[in-house]
């Protein structure tokens, strides 16, 4: 299969391309090699600890007694970051095809805020895009049939999104009935229900069985309404649930060929792919 | 299939329907025009619209500031519906069989309170009957496969519906005898227990599992009550999941045909459909 | 086929049974005629406007104002169902089997409160005991196919009756576990989890996801824990659905006859039973 | 069956093994006589027992009143089950096998903090380890088909492992997502949104639908983005259901064989397991 490519990869790939660089273009963007796969458990880690990191710092307690650990971890993350990016794009054959990847931005603006503190203060929080980059995780679990199973659920999913829709503007009405509804029983007696956005939100609340308890009906009519709901809600919880499982019950096995493109870094080709849905570059490396 | 029927049309179509009126009548009653398309997405903004800005006046904060915006927004969306409603019964080959319709009596109630408010102050919150229009919104994915996926979910639920009867009943009488055993297990500690209908209210907070918390049991005896409540809600919470489920699963496609009928307004007739179910009217029309 | 019951029953009828008495018989036992649908229509509604006064006889405010209206519905009520209890007594071929089967009992009990508060007050709410009675109504709609629905959901959850002990006492494992590792956690610093069986309370509203919030848990540990056993109860809630949804699917339409024995008052009879399954007289009468 | 496995029972089976001791294992170990079945009733009624002590003793109210009767009550339970473990140890051909066992373990382990508690005080909770011998409830209903339900489930549970990790990751990145977003929106208005550990404990409180209502958002915008989370819960909550309905109808009865290996008290061999899968020991005893 390799040696159909074999030409057509020669052409279009860069000169410049030493073995070096075609090595390292392996260990960042392939995990099946033994370094490859070591490269993808650390980013995570590091991604991990980065999120970690942020989260912690935001409990007063903690910033109070480890600002400098803080500061220093926080630091380290932003730098390995933005070596690992810069590698990305020395290692890939077109930086530009990768750099305007959703991945490609996420990695960007997942450093950015970083070095933006430093002028502006306060954009710290921004620094959460690096969350985005856990769905990375997914590839160190290539070998085993993670991402299939995955895919099954997505499929099953996109199948039923028009069903799923359709569920959700008629949630979204009866919510809209049954907030007006309740603003007018409730509104004289009870000042939580003061505006109909308000009663919408508890209706929301209610109906999907969360139940906060921060607003609720006060008057026995109120009461009786909420119980219809309630009990609207329970009944029709099986409606998402009816649909899911019948679409996966039909679902075949559809599974994702997980090389990413050399060229422009893009992931989750087909199976019975050839070139790169993104770019046309073509998958197989002769490398 | 449109000829067979052109004898018939030309027999009962008025006399006095100028091509004009019948092109009107396409724009506004059905989608399948580019213009007829537009006025629906056009109709559907302005419902949403005005939704929105009887929700927000609600609001004692918006309502103190923007109270001129929102009336002028209100008389607006008031004028533009008296219009569409009056060119409804101008362009339908029977005005009193919409008017008499479903759709026809929502769309006049949808735009009197406004006129009401001018002699009764305080009919206002009646506008909330516009968001019964919202379910128009469904025409305009006719030519997606909307329609048929939400008359799948309705005939699943329909063929179930002796079931989940059935089932309603049942947790409404497990809710009566959990609701007196609560009653007379907590009355004397427990204030928020103070008559059975409460504690009927609390049991099917409970058994729908939304547990708001404005009521809870107290005793230890009460607590264990409450506990066989929730098991019993998780475990039964199964059944309308698995009768829509398995109904779903069953079920074939059954298309309806989204053409509105040109006499009456009538919607959501059978593919197969030649007349109307409501008024005998032919379905196609030779212009 | 009531031709071959017909020496049969001639020779275990009573001898002093009038055919005024099987008339009353056939109108207070059995729904195929017009006045024994009539009859079963007029106790429901007797039944359920008996336990509404009940409850809203337990409001303070309307107790106060309405106390002689109560009253007097009161001992209406039970003087028709009294009356009533009788005449099935009278009607019945053998009473002493009436009397003490289920339903008989259910009858004896739901009028003998009423009696018993005029010698020792406070057995009122004993009463509660009526909506027992409610599970009549499914008589009502014996000629619709509600019971054989009712009967499909019973023989489902009949089936997986073993999978939701052992899903049940799993839970109830995990409830222990989590409970007493809360409590280790949480009570030093938080007064609601003080003793392990209250914990277990909290445990049981986490995970079947009613959450009432009268006890959560306030340590960033406690949280933490209270996390996992919050996506284990969402995650697991999965399996009693699975379980009654695969029963539900396999399972094939099983009809039970509805006639009441004659001689004892039985109900729910297989649909090709000959005889009754209690006492063993013939299901067919031959008037 | 029996007769093959002779010889090598014989050869295997320890010298000194009188026919006291063989009927001493078999009635601790297996359930197939009358005597094995009582014992494990016996055993199970002493731990439900034991473990409704240690609870009832973290009540304040009870320890006070009976402080007593709890101390005599957790020595004879303790002495009872060091018997017990003693016993096992005694009839067990491979005493080794079974102390490193997992049941041994936990058999050794909630007998252990009693006799702590004499040096070290403060011990005591570990006790609740107990709580795990009562896995061994299954045991008894062996006769029944009890274990092939719960197998049946577990199964299913197994077979979905990696869609339900799937999900589950996919949960904890919608989960730091919006826990991040909603500590951005709150934190300057609302106290509980003090850090993203506690909004993200807030966002999984309301994505399984728990909804304690102890934090909840104040702000418009917060509570429209909680609306957000609540319907993504309401529907995603039909993905696991899916899953585990999908499986637990795609497979067929496996039957696990439940008989105790003589050696090292192994529990759940495969139906047509010959030798023990842990030490190697022919499960079929001559005897």
């Amino acid at each position: 299969m390799k040696d159909i490519f074999r030409k057509e990869d020669l052409k279009r790939k860069p000169e410049g391309f030493s073995s070096f660089r075609s090595r390292l273009h392996e260990i960042i963007f392939e995990s099946e090699t033994r370094e490859g796969r070591l490269f993808d458990i650390l980013l995570m880690v590091m991604i991990i600890m980065s999120i970690a990191t942020l989260m912690l710092e935001t409990v007063p307690s903690y910033y109070a007694k480890y600002r400098e650990v803080f500061l220093i971890l926080e630091w380290t993350f932003t730098i390995f970051f933005t070596i690992e990016y810069f590698l990305r794009i020395y290692t890939v054959y077109s930086p530009r095809y990768y750099m305007t990847s959703f991945f490609g931005l996420v990695d960007l603006f997942s450093i950015l805020p970083s070095y933006l503190t430093l002028l502006v203060p306060g954009m710290h929080s921004l620094m959460i895009i690096r969350a985005l980059r856990l769905m990375r995780i997914f590839r160190i679990f290539k070998l085993d049939s993670f991402i299939d199973q995955g895919n099954l659920i997505l499929n099953a999913l996109m199948e039923s999104r028009k069903k799923i829709m359709v569920f959700t503007i008629f949630i979204l009405i009866m919510v809209c009935i049954f907030g007006c509804v309740m603003y007018l029983v409730e509104r004289d007696v009870n000042e939580n229900f003061d505006s109909i956005p308000r009663s919408m939100y508890w209706a929301i609340v209610t109906i999907t069985t969360v139940g906060y308890g921060d607003i609720s009906p006060s008057t026995p009519l109120g009461q009786f309404i909420a119980t219809i709901i309630m009990l609207m809600g329970y009944v029709i919880i099986a409606v998402p649930t009816g649909i899911v499982t019948s679409s996966l019950m039909q679902n075949k096995k559809t599974a994702l060929y997980n090389i990413s493109c050399p060229n422009c870094a893009q992931d989750g080709h087909d199976k019975e792919a050839k070139y790169c849905d993104r770019c046309g570059f073509p998958l197989y490396d002769p490398e």
